[in-house]
């Protein structure tokens, strides 16, 4: 649709390019990746995703790659090819290891599996677990 | 359905009982979740898949606590209510913190809308990921 | 919400009580289970979706006990905790043995595992399967 | 990402190869799909794979065809291209024909319509399916 | 796979081309989309899920333009891109503006983060909502 | 889990008392449903979270009636209970009509299931789509 075409930082409105520019500083790069670009239609919504993302993704109790570990299997689990591609990249950027990433994905496939016998036997919940 | 009655140590085969000793020996513990009793209805499958478990579960280039995490994140986007609680259990046991539960459901919650922004988009992966 | 009340036959306008008779004269029993009587508070919609089921559930390429089986395969996929009951008790009524269950729930978990595993490694279609 | 590359048997380690053998043996093929290839960049996770899809999908008191079938329901409803793709050769090897396929897909898409259905009307379970 | 061609008019059969007339007349005009081409490879099956289509998407109590954004909504949810095209086309067309395209999918994104963080709090319903 | 306890009012930090203050005054209630008590464990994504809906579910270009739909829409095909009865009761206090309720979920239905037949079909995008 026209409004997903992606607006790259010379046409961008001030709003916009302020947004832009906040994530380029807080990541230290200088380039935008085309996510922002393809959000850029509507600036609103640019900057309150992006507001979110800032706050949710900083360090805090858990450390940037877990979280990026944890953005790659609801990525994977939800079959977004484009998330897949730029959260693995994010991972790897702060230190995934090969070994780590198929050990992920050994995980994320397993739980896929093992939440639909859960869901197909119906098992109630253990008390220990309340 | 009837197969997915609960089967108690007390009731179950021997090869059934093999797969609760390992299960207990393999975590330290003198009893074993509900899960595993619905399915040892089917004696093959308990056993193949304790044994995919195991292996995954196992230390490795991730921490057990990592892996209970993404089983979490797993867990949370396909909706399977046991296995929330059994491995939000786990990760507790394994040393997750109430801060760090806020932030793996924040970022798990995110996840989950920003690919479908991604998807809506059909936002071209930058080749900087490829 | 309150147009999510079962309506039972007694309580049913004409065109409602029409298609529980269709129903029941269909597969030969003298009750009609909770999933149309919660369809029936709007009874076009009732009459829709029992046709449609009606055709596609048929005995036709695929035998009916086939068609549970996969009936099946999809809900415990979605999580649909009701689905799963009537048509795993439809398999039952169908002949499906405890052994058949039993292979039922490994192949549906298996394929939700190598499903993830496909879309994280983003694998190319072979040449042979297009 | 970089370990998503296809493993050709040429560059494969011994480990690698032992799988692509008896993947070939086993199917009396003389080539294996891309999906292990990717896989083979964890030569763990490749034999272990392929351990449960040897188990699982081996003819027992389900025949393959039928297994098929149940792997493409969850491949849909899961929206893996791949896996549609690749299971749906399969079936149509195992001798699915044309009219079987088209069934499927009806049982396919009305059980995602149906499954969504109960969900949104909180339909209880009857009694009888207990 | 081979039944899965596009089948166009000209090569139609007698029951396609009747569909693909009531599909052309009831919207006003000369083509239509590859969706039902590619149906058209099962004309029994075609013709029932047009029929559905008809009758649901018909202007009723929600207007056209309302029911196409509620389509963009499921199909932006499971990650449908052709849907996502072919329902975002046919809002455009009934008149969706392109800040109420940004609003939609807003909404979409921000139910789907909703949706798993009341699954991992296990809320319960509150008593004014049943 | 231990925090996801509902915290009620009496027992709220002042911080979570400021998020339901401003939640009942801009709703025009004096209670708070159980979503955000469970939330209220994170009482900093607890305001995050408010501040968004609060943002995404304003009148807009977009009226909040049509907002509430698409919420339920997404939360269907989801399965997320809660969510279904929230927003559904949200949909019925702002003028949802039993028969617009009846649309809304016959749309839903049937587009979870085209979703299915156009990802299974691999349906290419027309090109006046693009």
């Amino acid at each position: 649709m026209s409004n997903s075409e992606l607006i790259e930082y010379a046409a961008a409105s001030p709003e916009v390019r302020a947004v832009y520019d906040d994530i380029m500083a807080t990541r230290g790069t200088d380039w935008v990746n085309n996510f922002w670009k393809a959000l850029a239609n509507d600036s609103k919504n640019l900057a309150r995703i992006w507001g979110n993302i800032k706050q949710v993704m900083a360090h805090g109790a858990l450390d940037p790659l877990t979280k990026e570990l944890i953005y790659v299997a609801v990525s994977v689990t939800n079959g977004c090819r484009y998330c897949i591609a730029s959260h693995g990249a994010a991972a790897s950027a702060k230190g995934m290891t090969s070994a780590q990433f198929g050990e992920l994905l050994a995980v994320i496939g397993l739980a896929n599996e093992t939440n639909r016998l859960a869901v197909a036997h119906d098992v109630p919940v253990d008390d220990r677990f309340l």
